[in-house]
């Protein structure tokens, strides 16, 4: 790729990085990303609920949305568009119609996390000067490159001379696991051949590809709130139910859940609040949890304990509990064909000096809703990694790229899909032989 | 009292219940009380930094203070006063001086809570039109009550023909007991005769007087924050110092910190926020919270029991603790001499059926500041309690108070006043003869 | 008292201390006391199930009895008398008739603490020589003492030209509450004129007498089990019920019980055990633990939490809980006519220095099953402390009592005890008028 | 197998079933295991002190010996036995010289747990009259089994024409992981060619082989006491320092260690005892617990943390802790070389239907110190698995064993000697090419 190229993938991906927007409140985002589909040129553009059902979202938030809506329409986005997300209903999915051959879907990531972004000046985005430019929110998983990708690749195929049909899910709400069912959902999901989902980064270094990943985990969100009786702390705090006490009680044990036999689980109290001020014995605590397992049924073991926590704490203490379940995602793993060619493609592509088959993955995805869809209605999916330096772990104030990754992941991603049209329909492979299954039993 | 002062004081303090402002906010509270005063024309009248040196201020929020001066300027506030109470420099102290005579001090509170005032019909502010009009804001402690006796005292003190110096002290922000103690050190509270702190209700009925309380508890107010590090909660959750799970270490151990041999103690973690989304550890956690005690060393005991706490828990978890103390008010006691007067008093009062001349006080009041300044220069200091019919407790959604109330206070306060004035010097009663406190040692 | 007199004080006390026995296995114990009352010679003498109604007995521990019983045979125990106390039915009652003249009860306890007493060459009994012989046991609270004064005043009376009846209970189990109902239920308490119940030191030096205590709390002791599932901790901790978890849950909570606004409470989980080797997930759990209130209804309500506590706790984590109350003991105040009585006799005793009419009593005690059945029965008690330089607290590994009381106690016991005869009937007090319940109303 | 070997090996197992003894207790036990050697009749046999340097033990219990002691020398265990292995130095070592040919080890573990076994009728072990004989104590985990295995294979082998030095360690205490170091340093472990060790069960039906585990967990064992300072818990609370709370907040935190993002970790307190009796605040707590990782480094990581946090829960409630590592044991893996043979040799075994090359392995053994001794001396180790249809989990008190198993587990082990007999040397395999691992990484 030359040099205006790679200025140009630079430059886009800082300006999304200066505005990250939390799940369903992708505003700017959507509108920005619009502006570079338009400019583009596709042969189908859905915008939020001509992309999905709204009613098949998960994790909508509560609060309100309009401060959202009027920072991005005083940083310039379109009215129009700001109409058509009324409600939250952000993302795009822009599709491509270029004859026969295979039908492929790409799916990208938009979403930003409530995470206040350093401002130490050795943080690259300080002193290069696309430090966030919204209080309290980050783009510290890398979303801003994923869409730089999805844009760049769609200019891409649009100029080759690609015949077959591919559809760039430009999806919110991942950071909640959100936003993956209602893509998934969508008649654009519908009949793919083939699906690639990608990430930058986890831990893999620039240079590096994995052509698939293995075991994403399932994972589920849970809101819970807890109702107490408030009362004066100095007079009478045996009058209250406390909920701040419950509240403890439960941080306590969930995190002491005990670990499974079966495989890898995790659980966090991510965010938590309760209480009015000092003197008054809380009447209510609130708390935003999660819960992931190796497979879909470890995680609902974590999930059903974390339930029944939750309830106890709040019995203990002569509260009430209301634990909601406001979203979750699948396992689902890589095919290995699409590992195969994948790995092939990535080895000559330059800059790659590595490429892994596959790797363990120890997080969790909704693009695994994609996935699922994609494998039942009989096509073949990866969820790939473009490996990248970053200072400091995903999901941390001074999380960054390296951001010759940008032009990686575009070859990568448009010699895949190159690839799987030269070569479609690709052959599946034999089914093991299970002894490897029956060593696992 | 006939029935139009009836009126006007249910409708000031209706007027005042409408427009809950919390510690060191009441920008319209304020305005609203000089421009009573103002109407009444007093001899002295002081704002803000001219009634307390700011620097004595404890307890002053961090928060931004902008939209609650924009409230207050929005309903009316005048844009002087506004100006001369920047930086939350709320409160004001009014003074008649009437020639020879006692100096006498009267103290009432103005802050309300951040308690949402309960919306049921049954609620007599809803069905009488006075609800809040603060979301999240309440006087739930009936401070609004106290406010309306403070100016109908000075009104009626003004028109009689009292004779000797009357102090009303209108103080902010006793809820987070941060007002007591710049006023105690103003020129305002030097060289007093006497000082009347009052409440209303805390549990005594409409028509019953206390007339003096024993045992106002010590109490501290502490913010504590943890500082932990943030991880992906999926990816690597043994990467994060969760203060999180520290917090909830924090709030169970604390409710457990040892009841006293020596007497009555109080915790309570009131308010408490932790982390930013599900799926990050925790990177940080603020607790507020206070300690109480019968006597300033049990206060002190609590505090640094629970310090040790906070500290404990957050390097059990790898995580930094910073533990502030924001506030401190001591123990005080009512002088018996002026509990005798004022029970004398209280008896001669329309629709006062009973008069108890002491009572334990279960809870805290930085009124022990000024009490203690004025014991400590000499005079003599009560804090009494106007019983009123309040349908739940203070500091609940459904608090309120029974209207009659209204005028017994400041009959009860007036006429103990002008009997100040009468017996003026009060003698001092004999030492007791340490019998009893030796059977208590 | 000649010094004979004192040095066999001396001498019975450090020979019963050096052989503590606990709840209802004070074996050796009763054979010692009943030893020393037929030396006395009394009028009737009954052991164990002719004292009470064993069915009454409360707390009473289920493990193995023989060692104790062995023990005692070991050390000289009556066989007789062994047989008699068969099922750990232990302690005495003594009674002298001689003829005219007031019903007298003095109570005295008998039994130790599971508290294994300093070897430490600067605690007395170590340097002196009588140090407790059973490792594990100890009289750490004084009931050495008692008994030591029990049997001095019987032998005193005896000796004396008293008119009346005398009866001395040698109480067990008063540290588990479990010894003060079957002796008030007994026929030895009905018709008494006056009780007497003593304790040495609680805080009060040598020459320092309290003629009656108040407010000894309401208390209870729970026996809390919880059972949950075993599993193998490292192949597959899921599969339990962890009931070592569930306990932790529970003695966390436990403490962190509301503080009442109704007076002082107390709870503590004194003992607990569980789980079998580290390497499995504990199926079982066992607490022993008490909750105690300034009322009888402050200590139900710290029972009731205190079940609600342990039930969630063990639900929470999928174990059953069953909780006892196994024992139970009322609140019980001094009559005012006998603290009169009291105070003046002993202002006169050799060696006491200071009389308190009055005190609180920050503990439990199931004497006052014994003082509320009298009281019931229309007689007139009081519970009285003879005070001691005691160089630690009670139930401390190096409690030990400065021997100069042993003498005190005994004259004040004799000659409260001659007063009560002279003046019997001790007339009633006047009902008081009420001001001060109002004032705490 | 003929029908009468079959009746011996299940005569055997229950004979030994019937006296379980934890470990560093298995007095008779290893007395039995030297009689039936005795009777086989070996070249070398050493007991005890003779079989390792007791200096090397690990977990050696504090606890009186003498009752155990007692036991044995009851039930026959001969005089000159017991002796040699005064001070818990049980387990024994027997060895066959049989000319040229490998050096092959065999271990299997001989020690009970502290379980009580289920007394239920449908329990195989009550209905068959094998039921545990020692109250509290099991064998839940099929040591029994092991010792069975150990000895008929000895038989088996000193039977036949076997060439070659066969070395059998009947090791003590593998629950505690204290045996297994001090067999792995003896001289009876220096350049053994081959160790094979064994395990029954684990959740493999009968008929089922698995040829050599992977990843048995790496494991520490854990001793923590926390001191504190004793009060009366009714008097004056606050005057304690509550080890009880203490270890309450240990546990809690104890099992909510973060899960780490390397591998599999767990963490369990399988014992606590804390406080003496209900109104005493306790002085004093002691646990046992133990960490595994599923790498050496996760289990440090795990250990780390435990001791972090009991410290922290110490020092929050003014207590001081001692955490001892009492012992400690690695990871192993089994040498692919041997696990090809075994499987090759198993799937010719009478009543073995499906052999599994290899496992993973959820638990952990110390095992993997002769495994590793044995390693680094250039030999190569399996640790295998032969099914049972056992009702409930290992560490249950309803564990069994189907007996079909016994006969399984002797042919295997037989004939896995002699085919490293006839192939000996086993020829390493290629070194991996590394891609697996570059994918791991």
């Amino acid at each position: 790729m030359n040099e205006p190229i790679r200025d140009r993938l630079v430059s886009l991906r800082r300006s999304l990085h200066r505005h990250p927007e939390p799940a369903w409140r992708e505003f700017y985002t959507t509108a920005r990303i619009v502006e570079e589909i338009r400019a583009i040129g596709v042969d189908e553009l859905a915008v939020g609920p001509d992309a999905y059902d709204p009613a098949d979202r998960m994790a909508v938030p509560d609060g309100d949305l309009e401060p959202w809506v009027r920072r991005a329409r005083d940083r310039g986005a379109d009215d129009g568009l700001l109409e058509r997300m009324t409600g939250g209903n952000t993302g795009a999915v822009a599709v491509l119609e270029r004859g026969e051959g295979p039908a492929i879907g790409l799916r990208v990531d938009i979403d930003g996390l409530f995470i206040e972004e350093s401002a130490d000046e050795t943080h690259d985005p300080v002193a290069e000067g696309f430090r966030s430019q919204i209080d309290g929110t980050m783009h510290a998983c890398g979303h801003d490159v994923h869409m730089t990708w999805g844009l760049a690749v769609l200019e891409a195929i649009k100029e080759s001379d690609f015949s077959g049909r591919l559809v760039v899910f430009f999806q919110p709400a991942e950071e909640t696991s959100g936003g993956g069912c209602p893509m998934a959902k969508s008649d654009f999901a519908a009949d793919l051949d083939y699906l690639l989902a990608v990430h930058v980064g986890l831990d893999h270094p620039t240079g590096e590809v994995v052509a698939g990943i293995e075991k994403p985990l399932a994972m589920c969100h849970v809101d819970a709130t807890i109702e107490g009786t408030s009362a004066h702390a100095g007079k009478a705090p045996n009058e209250g139910d406390n909920a701040m006490h419950a509240m403890g009680t439960a941080i306590e044990n969930a995190y002491g859940i005990p670990r499974h036999s079966d495989g890898m689980t995790r659980v966090n109290i991510g965010y938590a609040e309760a209480g009015s001020a000092s003197n008054v014995i809380a009447e209510r605590a609130h708390m935003e949890a999660e819960a992931r397992g190796e497979t879909t049924e470890l995680m609902e073991y974590m999930k059903n304990r974390l339930k029944r926590t939750v309830r106890s704490a709040a019995t203990m203490h002569g509260c009430r509990a209301d634990v909601d379940v406001v979203s979750e995602s699948p396992r689902a793993d890589s095919d290995p064909e699409l590992q195969a060619l994948v790995s092939e493609v990535a080895t000559d592509v330059p800059g790659i000096e590595r490429v892994l088959p596959a790797a363990d993955f120890g997080a969790s995805e909704d693009a695994t809703f994609l996935m699922d869809r994609v494998q039942q209605d009989g096509g073949l999916a990866t969820y790939l990694i473009v490996g990248t330096d970053h200072p400091t772990s995903h999901h941390t104030p001074t999380f960054d790229v390296d951001e010759d990754s940008l032009e990686h992941g575009v070859d990568v991603l448009v010699e895949s899909i190159r690839e799987l049209e030269h070569r479609h329909p690709v052959p599946r492979a034999e089914a093991e032989d299970g002894a490897h299954a029956e060593v696992d039993g």
